[in-house]
């Protein structure tokens, strides 16, 4: 039984990343390789040939189809043979390379794990900023080495910020204000509302107007390995709530973490926004200093991994505040126990 | 029950690896150390101290025997103390480190894995062009992190070379004569007959004479671990044939590979060849080139073993063009179990 | 069953390498953290917050207390919680990170492993040299990839200087004196003594007189992981013997071999002198010249545990000159086994 769900889809790359060229990533524990075929739909294969396993990854591009590097067998974008090493044999369709569904959505390449047959587009989680029209999105990818549930940990608990990124983003007065956590289905939430404080300069300068404002930080862990955070401030008097806040300027931090190995994970940093939209130096910004703030979070999630390894007669305790996280974590675990329970 | 033969011999060196200094080589699994004593006949031992295990290939060479730099154990050639520690002290001869027949023939020297009473020479594979009046041979040594059985199958199939080769010796048009595998005993043959062609460079240069030329290339796998591939042109007119090919230029891949551990080996390639055999530029030129030639193989053999680990639910599929590897690893499983049969 | 004695007091560090600032070592397989308290004692607390176990070395230091890095988790000298990471939850004392017992004595900070409650500093190995008036003592720490017993084993035989340290230390004349080895209580003792001979340079300057010496080495294993050696020379008529020997110039090296895990340890070395005492430049000269002993040292002992690892079918043996190491470890295994049984 392995710590991610089975059946569901994954964040295999930014949709830039995939270009004809290969693109080898290990998912959910397995090689894949990905390209575009002329018509940019992506192609996702295991990454060893069915001959001798060398990476495919390793291969050429032909047309739509992939030649192995060793003996040059050709593999069309189902994974099927379509050449044989020595030309003049026919070739044997049942030499294939395992094939994965992919889907493009969200500005992301996502990867069906599981049965092939099962693979529904609608259940791509609903990543609503990165594709919404009135708001603009990018981000970074990052390699972290630690089981992704740390990650989701880190980020479903915003009070690590005054302690991980007191150098960068952290801001003691924020942790003051109480946190409530809730779920909605699969969905877990962590919502903090800060009423009436001086807006911090980022916000100031994006919401154009002085005087005081409330600010929110609502965290959304969203099946199976997302985290999409809802950031922003509203003039004091212009009614936004919890619930609908709009009125102001709005960021959305939009985080999915696939496993690659149990104790290691692809981070997918991404933020949104709906205001400047047509100003890339925000932009540009934004991913710049998440750069540092992700290298803050890199040193403490890998230190955190290796002391899981070096202290294994410990267990990881939840407080008050990691409510979130381990709400989110017995969410995936009843998930993965109810699929083993049906292949039973 | 290891993937290699046991009772049987292999190349443990270049005659010209081995010096007085110990040399430290790990062969079939086991640490090893080889030197020359003062009548050129080359020492085998246990890499390891009787007394305390420290490396012998660590110590300082004392006429014929080899002084532990810990201790100052000193052992003779045979294996034996003959000085103890404390230099007073009555040397037990019942210390000793494991020693291993040697055999030095075709360049190379050879150590006999198995039961020391069993060690006879005549058992040394047929590399005949390494030692044959007429005949000029030279080589090089590399490590390769891999099964020794992969660089079996790699060069019992020359159709990798269009593809893995295409900088240096790949040549498609050579893909296309249809090859033949047989059994000859315990060798598996592939060979490959091309009639009338216009000979490449490196061949017209060596044949000097134009014309159209008949051209060959014969892998012969030997057990237990070795392949020679016999190539060269003839002209068109001379009655060459696949059984007796004499009347142009012969060259003769010799490549023995000797297990390291199950997932590494030491690769000892040489050229031999019956032409311009006092022209040491070309020797310095094949040499060159198969620095070159060897690099790509060895990142593909290298990727493939890593391909290997990482998709543990695969198996290596056969075609074909691999009937040569195939039957060459059916040899060595059968020889194995056979001998596992004896000892049972 | 480990290596090493649980129930015994083990050198953690230098009184000197403890600051206000962390220090993380991982000792007898357990990851520590050590501090020192505005009162200048030592807290010594497991490397792992008992919140998400990120190594509280990464923390920072408050009084006398550690935060988290990660939460902010507070811990007080004892390990118990004193502040959560909101720091309006009141603190639960329940929640704790191991807290392990510490003592100050002869320039070392000691960590008892085992039961809390047997922590006894009158079971602190009496390393008298360190800290007795009229001697002065100084040293370093390494770090060695091998088991402690190989460095006692290697300790308790001087007869590998003449091999290993022939370039710096060994002396052939030495070894040619007998040894004699004897066990008192718990204590193992290989003794030397060299009457009536020349003093080698280092021991005349120290002497400050002319004429032949006696000298001796004594080396005295002491449980749970110390060697003390005791060298020097007196003048060949002053009546020195190796029971007394307090009328020369007197040396004693002083080793602790803390076990890291059951491949590695941390070496302290050290030497106190009765001579020249407030002369820092010969204090400086003896850690210089042990840095090169000691890289011979480090390059034999790692080897000899790489060499145990790739020989799994061979076992140390032991001599006579290794009766010294041979008794310290059945004394080091007996401790062990009577501290099982007790247990079961």
């Amino acid at each position: 039984m392995s710590t991610w769900l089975q059946n569901a889809w994954y964040v295999a790359a930014w949709d830039a990343e995939v270009e004809s060229a290969p693109l080898a990533r290990t998912i959910c524990g397995t090689p894949m390789m990905f390209y575009r075929k002329l018509d940019r739909t992506v192609v996702a294969l295991r990454d060893a040939c069915p001959h001798r396993l060398l990476p495919l990854s390793m291969g050429l591009r032909e047309g739509d189809a992939i030649r192995c590097k060793y003996h040059g067998l050709k593999l069309g974008p189902d994974g099927v043979a379509i050449e044989m090493p020595m030309r003049n044999d026919a070739p044997n369709k049942r030499i294939c390379a395992e094939s994965f569904v992919t889907h493009e959505r969200h500005r992301y390449v996502w990867v069906w794990i599981g049965d092939r047959e099962k693979a529904d587009p609608a259940l791509i989680p609903d990543l609503w900023p990165c594709s919404t029209e009135g708001w603009v999105f990018d981000g970074d990818y990052y390699h972290v080495a630690c089981d992704y549930r740390l990650m989701i940990d880190n980020l479903m608990d915003l009070t690590h910020e005054t302690h991980v990124h007191s150098g960068s983003i952290g801001q003691p007065e924020i942790m003051e204000a109480p946190i409530r956590t809730r779920v909605d289905g699969q969905d877990v939430i962590v919502e903090r509302w800060i009423p009436g404080i001086d807006a911090p300069p980022f916000w100031r300068t994006a919401l154009k107007q002085p005087g005081q404002v409330d600010r929110w930080q609502i965290c959304r862990f969203v099946m199976p390995a997302a985290v999409m955070i809802d950031v922003g401030v509203a003039p004091v008097d212009a009614g936004a709530t919890l619930e609908k806040h709009d009125q102001g300027v709005r960021g959305m931090v939009v985080d999915f973490m696939t496993p690659e190995t149990e104790t290691s994970h692809h981070y997918f940093w991404g933020m949104a926004r709906n205001f400047d939209t047509s100003d890339p130096s925000i932009t540009a910004q934004l991913k710049r200093q998440q750069g540092v703030v992700f290298a803050e979070d890199k040193e403490i999630l890998e230190a955190q991994q290796r002391a899981l390894a070096a202290n294994p007669d410990l267990k990881l305790a939840a407080y008050n505040i990691d409510e979130g996280g381990t709400r989110s974590r017995h969410i995936i675990a009843r998930a993965i126990r109810a699929a083993e329970e049906v292949t039973v």
